[in-house]
């Protein structure tokens, strides 16, 4: 099969088509067809070798994929050939053909086709898990790093549909402008006193999304209500920050880091079907709109990842296969 | 009633005896005679002026008591007059008198006078809340620092009776043998590297019990396994330290930070419930064995606080009144 091929770490280059063997399903799992290929920030760590997949996972990159299923293997149920599927991988999505347990795999969103299709599931499992680590509840204020990110637009919507108070962060007008259409209560500008904004808003997050790390680290502590909860999930701001610990103690605060793509299978495939429950529902009555992605062609791999990088893009990159 | 009193924060001097208004118990209160008043760490605190009690609780110091029940307020169900108790309070254990909610007192566990019952409480009701923050499960792997002191003696054989393996740190080859005695598993010199040894001997702690804070943050977060949760319940080397949220991702992990005394009313009450139906059978049946307390009497506060500030006591301290 074609698949994206890196031989070793580094820049774009390093990104080539070539030829793999084509997986074969064991007993679980199924092999699909790739229709598109979700790109993801994760992806260009990965190239360059910042980000290696887990033990046992294909070298190929791609965290997420739609297609069609091509066969099944043993002990399957749900999933039978000609089936149109979306996918959550801890690796191999860029290629012709992907194998994934049969619970890593739903069906499309309704009325979102197969390409686009391609984009949602790993930013949607990533928001549903990681504000269900935080237990975010209704009426609770909610703070998104990022808001017009790909994670905060989502982010937002989704937590608005839980009920919650939304409160986002963004560096630009327009930025800000795209938070509050996508539903956030209060949108701050990240190059200001943003602490103390949320604060007079609304007294402070109950729950906070962070995509930066260590940047905001002490700021994020500040932020917190009492009995707050934050989540990181990104590092775009590095990785060792200072802890005041006692003002985490006076606020009986928590602290939580995870990662989607380190989760067991099992936990994968709960993630997915609480999505089909929960989140696609949200997308086929409109409470959660999806951007416009932007579609590149497979081989044109090299394109998408600077695309990405180069920072202008707005919304989800697609590889059509 | 006698009392005693603080006029201003200082040095062992500013703690006087005097006279206070015997306070009147409210509806759900219940006014309690103390027999002995717990000494803890926090009155130290907050004699020096540095913890201050949460808004509208008694500037008298003291967190737990014990003693008989003198009146009851309007709606009290479970106790009349003449019942023991022991308290767990937010403040006022340092007088002849003192007022709790109902859901604040149990009896003494079976087999405890009431003078050795005055010093169970908050240590009990500490662990049990905190071991639950962290989740601790039967088999997994209990780290807990201080295993010598008063919290760590408990947590040890606590966390054993809830079937952890259980690890300790101390300083000194007596007390490395002291958490021995008391059912811990792997023993760890806290001058030596604890983090390899923990590692080596058990891969690492599922939960860790923290009473260091800022000192311990980076290698604590080095201990935890994957999915580990730690608790930090006490700040003695230090407010802010560095925490790699790298590590705590690639972990999975959580910081939580509590403390008991600034939880709400009705938690407190479902805390003692649980210790009482929890961790008073333990007493009872010597899966938990008391350390010999040491008594000093009421007028004698000076010196209790002294011989807590100078090191050298092991087990508890109780006033007698
Ligand atoms: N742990 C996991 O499971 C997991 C899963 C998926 C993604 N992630 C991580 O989540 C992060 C976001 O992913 P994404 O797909 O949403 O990326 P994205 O669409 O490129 O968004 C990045 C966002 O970062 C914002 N940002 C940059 N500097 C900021 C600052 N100083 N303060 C606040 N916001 C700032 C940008 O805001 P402006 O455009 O307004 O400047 C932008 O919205 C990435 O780090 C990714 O690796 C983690
Ligand atoms: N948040 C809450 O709700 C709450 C409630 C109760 C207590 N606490 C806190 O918990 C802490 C312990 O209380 P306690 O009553 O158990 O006090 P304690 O009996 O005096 O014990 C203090 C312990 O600290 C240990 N220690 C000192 N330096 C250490 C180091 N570098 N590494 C590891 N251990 C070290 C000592 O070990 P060695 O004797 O072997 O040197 C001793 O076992 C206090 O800070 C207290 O304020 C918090």
């Amino acid at each position: 099969m074609r698949a994206v091929i890196v031989e070793a770490p580094g820049d774009v280059d390093v990104l080539t088509l070539g030829e793999a063997d084509t997986p074969t399903p064991g007993p679980g799992e199924v092999l699909v067809r790739t229709v598109a290929s979700g790109v993801n920030r994760a992806d260009i760590l990965q190239r360059q070798g910042h980000y290696p997949p887990p033990p046992g996972v294909t070298d190929i990159i791609g965290l997420e994929a739609s297609g069609v299923v091509e066969r099944v293997g043993e002990g399957v149920e749900r999933w039978k050939e000609g089936d149109e599927v979306v996918a959550l991988l801890s690796g191999g999505g860029y290629a012709e053909f992907f194998v994934a347990p049969e619970g890593q795999l739903i069906p499309p969103p309704p009325g979102v086709d197969l390409v686009s299709a391609a984009g949602v599931l790993e930013v949607a499992a990533t928001v549903l898990s990681n504000l269900r680590v935080g237990n975010l509840a209704h009426g609770e204020v909610f703070l998104v790093h990022g808001g017009a990110g790909g994670i905060g637009t989502f982010a937002t919507q989704y937590a608005k549909a839980l009920g919650a108070v939304v409160a986002a962060t963004a560096g630009s007008e327009d930025k800000l402008r795209h938070c509050r259409e996508h539903g956030a209560d209060f949108a701050f500008d990240y190059h200001g006193d943003w602490v103390s904004a949320l604060k007079e808003a609304t007294g402070g997050a109950d729950v906070i999304l962070d995509i930066i790390g260590a940047k905001y680290l002490e700021a994020n502590v500040k932020a917190l209500k009492k009995r707050g909860r934050m989540v990181v999930i990104g590092l775009q701001g590095g990785v060792k920050g200072t802890l005041n610990l006692g003002l985490l103690l006076s606020k009986q605060a928590t602290i939580s880091a995870t990662s989607l793509r380190f989760r067991p299978a099992a936990e994968k495939a709960e993630i997915c079907a609480a999505v089909e429950a929960q989140v696609w529902p949200m997308l086929g009555d409109g409470r959660i709109r999806l951007s416009p992605e932007t579609r590149i062609a497979f081989d044109d791999v090299r394109a998408a990842h600077e695309l990405l990088s180069g920072g202008s893009n707005v919304g989800k990159i697609v590889l059509v296969h």
